[in-house]
């Protein structure tokens, strides 16, 4: 249980990382921006391992674009890295000053959530991401990277780290969790570990939720929706899906689900349907919007079958397509068969996308616009640990402020409840 | 299953119940109130029914005054909710307005939660408090008070709905459940309710906690410490440690645990000691606080000696004492051992109280002040619906802000992902 132990040392320093100030976590980030620039070669030549490594497990060319650390992705993750030290420190924000009465005066100030465990996939650039957005807001932070970037998992995390501590974060901020049987190990970390980000499949997703009392966020599906107004452009709705389905297939954000309004049905659906079949994706429809693409058209394209209730997530060149009666059918087939992540509106009618965007109850609800802008990058956030499709705390894409909670401090000079229970003293609440 | 069935439809409703108009709700809590005051004569008659049944079932006078719902509970819950209807709107705020590019325009707004789920205690003004801060923030609600009161819940229930109905918020938005059973319905009511908050005792909410998929919201216990640092005032130290302790025992926020800085042990611990017996309070400390008491007093109290893992939530009137050499010792000791609730510094080293209140990782963090100020209403909240002693979305009494979540608003005109992956269009953030 040799993790475990680390990670209880490490609940012991997180105050102290919580401590340390807005200068030392910039200074923290910028060293470990200057360490993996001044030791590319190193890293690449760690990444080469891995990807060798890959080669001979035959993994597929679309992974191993994922495991590769290059000039580029250096690149990338050294701007997230300058954009988080030019964004404003979040922690010891005032988000309420209240005098309660003569002499006794409340702040809530945001501080970080404290020990964080991220497992994320294979990426070696989410490591880089991960890590910097905990230093920046104060946080320590368990890494469980997937095994097949190893090498190149260790000598980031090295780099990172060792630039932290130089700087004046605190030792034992940062952990690296190299091993399977550890992920067991921190789910039995209640108490430890506050909060716990499994990012990857729907499966492995649940297998967290459901073997930890540690609070999870995350989410474990992405069923987008896109309903087609009557109101719609259509050439707007073609592309726009087209995106969304075929920007990048297996991503949660993807859409799986569309919706047609029964009044433009007969001459968007076989538009649609060409469109979509040209651009290599299938279509499974309802008996409905089926008889529309297959009676509207003279060489109609081949359309599978399906029920309402077989509507899914594909992570593919797969997509359902429905006929609804209105807005109404419409959020209500969304809130009902959804996963709340992220749902659009395609209308030039914009009373009509409001009401669409008010009564679907997902993270986040668009008009006009591919459901792929869900993205942490996309919003402005610098980077993000993972999108949310919990109601609780964050929401949607989670950057810095997704890092943080608050406390309450309460200043007094002798205050006691019993005065204010007798009625010797009254309560005189005063925003400062 | 009858509440499940309801429950389902209550889900279909929420999205209505959160677009309902800033006017309706606040229209609804003005009929509720106006109701429940028409109906004073009716509900205290209900009460009576269920006073007569608990004076048979031979409950003890202390509980018996929860379970009354008489003029002054009425004159406070009224008071409650005109409170309520007095603070600004708490949906529809925008969090960030943000410009992606030109004509993608990113909102975060204010909405509510949904779906919420509370299981209180048998107190009757419990019941309007949680009804009322659910309805002014737009959420959906299934309310399960304690059977003791049942024929109050039923009547102050019926009277509150119906005003929520006739103003215009959504029928089938509150929910009663008033049988035991129909607890274990509501936890197994995953993706239909959002949120659960359990009151009462450490392992109800444990068991709430264990046997749901659903977040739960709430705090399973409550040992909150008194930190007195070697510059306190032992006279405000007294003081604030009897209120702290004795005047409301039972309550999650009473004092638990003093520490005592070592250097005024031998002053201080006789005094306090004497202080504590006075008031009725047992003394459970450390062999080496025993000693200070024993040594330094002519006519010594009496002490029992424990070991420093077996300090505990008492929830009576008794006290662990223990010593420590100096601040982070004593944090170090909380962080430990507390509970995250509420923890207290008697010093008038403004310096050191601060760098307590930094590193003591609790919701709530006070100087000089008794910890049974934690509380909504003594925070201006209005009310509570309860104490969260998770880091994630609400820390601390948990009032409207707590009933809210955001969702991300993303407006455009026909964006695709690939044109800003491809290069074509590039992102220009600007918050507006």
């Amino acid at each position: 249980m040799a993790i475990k132990e680390d990670i209880r040392k490490m609940k012991l320093v997180s105050p102290y990382a919580a401590a340390s100030t807005n200068e030392t976590r910039n200074h923290a980030l910028m060293a470990a921006a200057e360490a993996l620039k001044a030791n590319a070669d190193a890293i690449f030549a760690e990444n080469r391992k891995d990807l060798a490594a890959a080669e001979e497990n035959g993994i597929s060319p679309a992974v191993m674009k994922r495991l590769a650390f290059d000039e580029h992705k250096l690149e990338d993750v050294l701007s997230g890295i300058s954009q988080l030290t030019g964004l404003p420190d979040p922690l010891g924000k005032k988000t309420l000053q209240r005098k309660l009465d003569e002499g006794l005066v409340l702040n809530r100030v945001t501080c970080p959530i404290g020990v964080i465990g991220v497992i994320f996939e294979a990426r070696p650039d989410a490591l880089v991401q991960i890590s910097s957005l905990c230093i920046r807001s104060g946080n320590c932070v368990v890494l469980k990277g997937g095994k097949e970037t190893a090498h190149t998992n260790r000598i980031l995390f090295q780099l990172i780290s060792e630039a932290a501590v130089r700087s004046g974060y605190p030792e034992g901020s940062l952990l690296l969790a190299e091993t399977h049987s550890e992920i067991d190990e921190l789910l039995e970390c209640e108490g430890l570990v506050d909060l716990l980000i499994p990012r990857g499949s729907n499966a492995f997703v649940q297998y967290i939720m459901n073997n930890t009392k540690i609070p999870v966020m995350g989410h474990a599906d992405g069923i987008c929706h896109i309903f087609v107004d009557k109101d719609a452009d259509f050439d707007k709705a073609i592309r726009i899906i087209r995106d969304a389905k075929t920007q990048y297939t297996a991503a949660c954000n993807a859409v799986e689900t569309l919706l047609i309004h029964r009044e433009i049905a007969p001459s968007f659906l076989p538009v649609l349907a060409s469109a979509l079949h040209e651009a290599g994706i299938q279509l499974r429809t309802t008996a409905e919007a089926a008889g529309y693409i297959q009676d509207h058209t003279a060489d109609p394209v081949p359309v599978e079958t399906i029920e309402t209730s077989e509507f899914q997530e594909y992570l593919d060149l797969i997509v359902s397509v429905g006929i609804v009666s209105g807005l109404k059918e419409a959020v209500d087939h969304i809130n009902r068969y959804g996963s709340h992540h992220t749902d659009a509106i395609i209308t030039e009618n914009d009373a009509r996308a409001e009401q669409f965007m008010q009564l679907v109850d997902s993270a986040g609800v668009y008009q006009n616009c591919s459901t792929r802008f869900a993205d942490g990058f996309r919003y402005g956030f610098g980077a993000e640990v993972g999108i949310s499709t919990s109601k609780l705390h964050a929401r949607g894409p989670v950057g810095l402020e997704g890092l943080v909670t608050y406390k309450y401090k309460l200043y007094g000079h002798g205050q006691i409840v019993g005065d204010y229970a007798s009625g010797k003293s009254s309560f005189h609440f005063e925003d400062l």
